[in-house]
């Protein structure tokens, strides 16, 4: 198959908020107290709320620059690419990359909207809440119709709340919601006690997909302060493990049956092995565990359930019938530092030729899958033949995409930084 | 090749230590202090230290019995196969199962010794990890030339004593030594810190082999309290993945250039994954990372310095080429849950048909690495062609390997745990 002729949906990219997103959408006694950006004395754009101060990583927001400027320091607006924080950018952005559709995670609130649960005024939490809910529903994905898979935030704090959230917003036409890959890791019940039922039952009901991002519970795997950042970056991927393992074996799928869950940004590679794992520990242990999956394996509860993805994998792609066929996406993860943009489906191409994918297999690893597990038809606002990678581009052949150093330039002398490092600039 | 001909060495077995390892082998004025085996009023057998009680978890030696049976409830000598805790019966039980040699991990002192590290008073504590390696070396593998890799105990607490036991224990011919997935877990510095230098120094002056046991860190992988006991086990190898991705990018392998490192039960199907995260986050991030492998990539680091292998792993077995084919050996983990013995052999065979592995490659997994990495030449000790699976099955054609319950039988009615709950009796 020809690049051009192509079709990719991403079920992982990120917006950067921009300054309006409270505007007009929070209660007159709350506009004083919504988040807002402010701009620090040495230059940096940052989101306040109740007190505290989100800088946003530099990693966050780095598409169209060199490597030599990836860093961590914090940044502003400026020195970022517009398609980070402006929709009608990011979709001329998402054509010159080839890509019709996208599901964007939030960055200020965590990939969770963990950083509203922290505040005491729990009206207020949930007013912000479904503000920003309508702002990226109406406001960022309804501006483009066909353009985007909208995804709601969670109200962490309370499975009823919760529950009526997702009804809320599910009659708004959203099909997919973000949540934490452990809830006991924000000091919430696990996902093993009945508390959330609430929650399940509600996603059963309006056949909504939960979607867990690695990173999501807040904590990432450090192995000791004095780390290398390398070791930090390589081991991302880890909790998402565990909260695949967590979910296999928990009584939430044996109670809900059609709840889906997507692993965002976990990759594949890694799931051969873990499904194996899984079968070995059910075959061995089960009689003393206590498990019992009926006649299937712990592996077939996985495909049953859980949807993957991954930016660039050459392992996943190799294995993806071990994996199985149906259960992965392509993701692309602008505009943060993992992503290949504007040369993703190329690199993917590159990948599916040397394992020999089949036509019909690459299609629905890049966009069939997705539409499938997020009910989501854009070719019901464009012609299937103007959704193409070489029909996208053609649209904005006049879009500048070259890579290049931001004017300012803070990040060029970046220091070597240890995780400890990083995590306190990241949490000042 | 018929299973007939092939040799198994066996990189990750585990002793059940018998009563009388100190016996003979302390000072005088400490004889009385010494770790020793008491019965508790229930009837089971356990180590005692300073004062700390260790249940021997039943999951630890249950070879020999029905799966029905497998519990983690504290066990006695006489609920266990002798092989566990007895050499001569080892031997028998290696022989039945076709295999010619073993390296094995201790169990109450913990896989990286640390119970011992533990002591306020480290005169006392260094005698006892040295009777233990003088008991480890001179009689549990001494009494069997070439059928035992021996392996010691670190001094964990003070690296010019560990540094100068290094020295001691290789000029008696051992030439593998265990350690921890992460000192920092262990609130030591960490594997970024010089501290250790000392260590690697005289590791590489003695071209041994250290060995660090998944598990060894002693923090277990949980994802909540309340997860069931199957969480913890399908994610047991995770901390290893850490330690790996620790030890490539530290200043060791950069300083230290003929360290080895062996991950001890680690599995191998997720490292083809792993590789491909490290040469990736190399290639992203390093420009401000500040890493520099020169003209290698961080890839070739790991299959210069680490030694991995496997159970029973299909996915490792598939893409052997992808992490390394001298870079692998087989376990056994006798007499661990995890263990397939008495017909671990078959089933690699059935595996490796599968995935057409041909016989020189067959072999340098199952006993060519495991001579090279370890220093280790059997065959001095034996000719070749009594070292075989046929031979030496057919040199115990009588021994019995049936597996069967137990008479006591107390595992048999264990109740469904929680990982909480098994925690707590472990560490009771």
């Amino acid at each position: 198959m020809r690049v051009e002729d192509m079709i990719f949906i991403s079920v992982d990219d990120h917006i950067v908020e921009p300054p309006n997103v409270f505007e007009g959408r929070m209660p007159a006694k709350w506009v004083d107290r919504a988040p807002k950006v402010i701009r620090t004395d040495d230059g940096n754009d940052v989101w306040t709320f109740e007190g505290t101060m989100i800088h946003n990583i530099g990693l966050n927001a780095v598409a169209g620059r060199p490597k030599e400027e990836y860093g961590v320091n914090p940044t502003a607006f400026d020195e970022m690419r517009p398609g980070c924080y402006d929709v009608n950018e990011r979709v001329k952005d998402m054509s010159a990359g080839g890509v019709l559709a996208t599901l964007n995670f939030p960055s200020f609130p965590a990939f969770s909207g963990r950083l509203f649960a922290q505040c005491e005024d729990k009206d207020f939490a949930l007013a912000v809440v479904q503000a920003y809910n309508d702002w990226h529903i109406d406001e960022w994905c309804g501006s483009h119709p066909g353009r985007f898979i909208p995804m709601a935030l969670p109200v962490l704090w309370d499975p009823e709340l919760f529950a009526a959230e997702i009804r809320r917003v599910s009659a708004k036409g959203c099909h997919a919601i973000t949540f934490t890959e452990n809830p006991a890791a924000l000091d919430q019940p696990s996902f093993h006690d009945p508390y959330w039922d609430p929650v399940w039952r509600a996603l059963v009901e309006e056949d909504m997909v939960m979607n867990i991002h690695l990173g999501s519970s807040g904590k990432l795997v450090m192995t000791a302060p004095d780390a290398p950042m390398d070791v930090m970056i390589t081991l991302q991927p880890m909790n998402i493990c565990s909260a695949a393992a967590d979910l296999v074996w928990s009584r939430i799928f044996k109670e809900f049956p059609t709840i889906k869950v997507a692993l965002s940004e976990g990759g594949t590679g890694w799931i051969p092995y873990f499904l194996d794992r899984l079968d070995r520990t059910y075959d061995m242990h089960r009689n003393w565990t206590g498990q019992d999956f009926g006649d299937q394996l712990p592996s077939d509860i996985f495909r049953q359930h859980i949807l993957t993805c991954f930016i660039a994998d050459p392992v996943g792609l190799a294995l993806r019938h071990d994996i199985g066929i149906d259960n992965i996406c392509w993701e692309q993860d602008y505009p943060h530092s993992d992503s290949s943009w504007p040369n993703a489906p190329e690199e993917l191409v590159r990948m599916a030729e040397k394992y020999n994918v089949p036509d019909d297999e690459l299609n629905k690893i890049t966009y069939e899958n997705a539409m499938r597990w997020y009910h989501f038809d854009p070719f019901a606002h464009r012609p299937k033949e103007q959704c193409t990678v070489g029909a996208l581009r053609a649209e904005v052949a006049g879009h500048d995409v070259a890579i290049r150093s931001m004017e300012k330039g803070r990040h060029a002398n970046a220091e070597r930084i240890s995780l400890g490092e990083m995590v306190k600039q990241a949490t000042a």
